[in-house]
């Protein structure tokens, strides 16, 4: 399976180590939006403008998009899918109706077939709610992220006046997962779940107590939240923050029997030294499946929820049976 | 959907509960080997003797066929395939490929879908098996069970002479469980995972100690493990031991970047009240996948990994979409 990376950033770089994991496939190009001879790939592969992407057709069987959710997917995707067979890793959950249906339409004009939300949240995550609620049907989920970095909360940070560079790691607060775990179904609010920690580099000078209080009052972001803000110095930001840890957690508790008897508990747990790598490696098994369905006729939009965990895997399905059924 | 049960013990009536929670679900009739006058169902369905079960073909869209797999299912599952769309939850993972080839066999023979296996392991486990393994190819999975009844171990202590009944629990080693979640990944046999707890009562007047010392020497079921034996009363082993939970964890250690630099864990972990309670709602989701997957024209033997997730779930698409993605 001939696999092409469209956008040359921390998650191309992770689904390009990810095919170097992947005896059925092969990476063939790189796309980028800057001058293709100031980008050097980790394995050599050859990188073109991507202006010139819709030259290479008929030498990719899947392209695997790695643009940001906020302005790039929701054009690229459905431009790609017209001609291509594509998967992205578009999160903005509440957009992705939207999003499904404009893939669906030009994938299907081109008869091709596109996953769009591919990764872990949404992704593995996805699947864990649904077979744990079609298992457990009476009951309720919980999704814990971290602890790692989230890139959103970092950006707000350095947005204000006086900071150099910051990092947040959104924690998850370990009660609220422990009480979760025993089997009891609170209500919780995303903020009872994680608190926020910053590390902050400030400008020499700058009024650290003026940040700290922006950062713990700024609304949607950590006002809400417990914020512990951190002072550090730029060598120290680098050396000990410089990762993209991240993981998390959905558990669901639920019951049977015919008055709801028993109790039973679900959880999926991933701990990730890398969220790009991880990530692009979810979407290289998803380029798997993509081909596959594809060579079987299918077309369209479709979501990891739509593929059957066979697909996804390189192993043939009597391997699969006899290893780990 | 109409549901039917064949064979009404505790996975049966287990089945008979999930399907209640089934909103999409009704359960028609329940099918035994035993005299039918003397079952009583949970829900009052009716109950018929397995004689009759050809008769009701037009009535039925999928039959949950809930025997043991040491004997029951190498027969009946094919049997049945050639009359109705079916659900099992064979269970000797040594034998599924054959069991597998004589169902798609004769299911093909009868136009139906069956889907083999199902349960939590195999079935919910192997999931996880093969989504961690496609997604972190780099890297080994371990498999642990409990605390949980085995009923095969209970049962071979009770064919030990001066025992009147036994009940024993599989439990993980906690120091094991630790190593793999650290990210070790340690070579661990099934015995350097599990210890075994025996709860005994004894005839009386028995001798005590020879009984302990045939446990703890008995090849295959206990004689690599940590085993414990303690004797009690027979109203504290139904008191207090008269229940079915059980549980466990695959966990999977795997490595992605270009040389093997980031390390992630993945890893499904389930706490069960009732072991026939959760299998049974795992069939009737199992169930659902195997009557919409037919309607799109699917014949011959599946397992829980040919299926897509969306396929096992209540909800319709739009809905998993925007609520679980």
């Amino acid at each position: 399976m001939k696999i092409g990376i469209y956008g040359y950033g921390n998650l191309g770089r992770g689904v390009e180590c990810a095919v170097t994991s992947a005896p059925d496939m092969e990476l063939v190009d790189v796309f980028t939006r800057r001058a293709p001879e100031s980008v050097k790939t980790l394995t050599g592969a050859k990188v073109y403008h991507v202006s010139e992407a819709l030259n290479f057709r008929s030498e990719i069987d899947v392209m695997i998009i790695c643009g940001g959710s906020a302005t790039d997917l929701p054009e690229m995707t459905p431009e790609l899918a017209r001609h291509f067979n594509v998967v992205d890793s578009f999160d903005t959950h509440a957009k992705i109706p939207e999003h499904l249906k404009r893939v669906d339409d030009s994938a299907r004009e081109g008869g091709n077939l596109a996953l769009i939300s591919g990764g872990w949240d949404p992704g593995l995550f996805s699947i864990a709610r649904v077979y744990s609620s079609a298992f457990l049907p009476s009951g309720k989920d919980y999704t814990f992220w971290g602890k790692g970095i989230s890139q959103g909360h970092s950006d707000a940070i350095r947005r204000l006046p006086g900071v150099v560079d910051a990092r947040q790691y959104t924690i998850p607060i370990e009660e609220a997962i422990s009480a979760v775990r025993a089997g009891d179904s609170p209500e919780l609010t995303t903020a009872e779940k994680h608190r926020r920690l910053c590390y902050v580099v400030a400008e020499e000078g700058a009024d650290r107590a003026e940040i700290e209080r922006k950062i713990k009052t700024m609304p949607n972001y950590f006002s809400d939240y417990e914020t512990t803000v951190e002072f550090i110095s730029r060598e120290e930001l680098l050396s000990e923050h410089g990762g993209m840890p991240h993981g998390g957690a959905v558990i669901r508790n639920g019951r049977t029997g015919l008055s709801g008897e028993s109790s039973h508990t679900v959880e999926l747990n991933i701990r990730l030294d890398s969220n790009p790598e991880f990530t692009g490696s979810v979407l290289v098994a998803a380029a798997r499946a993509v081909g596959r369905m594809r060579a079987r006729g299918a077309t369209g939009a479709i979501t990891m929820l739509d593929v059957a965990p066979a697909d996804l895997s390189e192993l043939d399905r009597l391997t699969l049976i006899s290893k780990m059924l």
